[in-house]
């Protein structure tokens, strides 16, 4: 298959953007939202970037690497917020943020 | 051009999808988020719709209709919503949402 | 998590996003690129669908399960199309379509 | 408004990402498809990036520059191919194509 040198990493993007959607749902329903406000935005970005970066695999396009290297930097970004927070949904998040990180950098190298 | 007669709509689900956008980021950003948590996420699931719409549309899709119909539905609870607050933002986005709607139900009819 | 009791169409719907973006972008790649124009077209809106059905879900929306609903047509319609060409992402989208339509159809139920 | 800094930009993908969709669709529905299979590619990885860019720029995202920067690349190479074929869709679709990589190399600069 066209994309099957993406795999690992297809993975890693389409399951952190499904991570980052839930982490931010999450957070828009925490008592505290305000303190949350920085990891929702990081989140929805990260999320959408993840997305795009999976599909631009999936589509074995010119741009996928280009794509990578940014999505590894939100993804490095929202890892970094989730991992300050002890909820469970950022606990996850901030660990598929890592990995799809360490996929992202291994594209984009 | 294969979606000239969706003109109008196209262009009112593209603006509604921009406006939705900035009224979650601006909420985001507000001293008292808690209160704006219901209205970011109608933000986020009508600019998501909006877009998929638009797009929709711009492609001539079977499904656009159909497809018009749930996002008139997202921009009437959306513009419901953001009608009770007094930013700016609020504002504009109640008032994208309510020409949206219309538009969508147009379509859908 | 909020969302587990999506669990199995959000993945339903994950997985038939990516594999009808492979189909798209292989069917773009096959030699007669004309016999496969109506399953480019049904695979992008397909493909579209399903990921904002996922993220929906994924959010908990209010508007899932019609999102749901859709997202079933638009896999019943792609998954009916590719079931008619031999090659293998063609049979693979079928396959993941009719998954994802089962999914779909039970969540809009 | 929080975006307004961009206004111009996002406007210029927002359209860009229209157009481009548009242009994919009607390739896809020339006599001769086979002759506009990466013009196609190209038109969906641009729709794409342009809407993203489009929506990144909106949330005032700290990876909006980025964006923008490799969303000017797609536009070049998307334009330059549309503007070796004479329909009108793909007419307009360079030039829109043109312009917003102008935005768009102004914004990453």
């Amino acid at each position: 298959m066209l994309n099957s040198k993406y795999e690992a990493c297809i993975q890693a993007c389409s399951n952190c953007a499904i991570v980052c959607e839930t982490c931010a749902a999450s957070c828009l329903r925490e008592d505290d939202v305000k303190m949350m406000a920085r990891c929702i935005e990081l989140d929805r970005d990260c999320a959408d970037l993840c997305a795009l970066a999976a599909t631009l695999m999936t589509r074995d396009s010119t741009l996928a690497k280009e794509m990578c290297r940014i999505c590894a930097q939100a993804c490095r970004e929202c890892g970094e917020e989730c991992g300050k927070h002890q909820m469970d949904h950022c606990q996850a998040c901030a660990e598929a943020c890592r990995k799809c990180a360490e996929e992202c950098e291994k594209m984009a190298a």
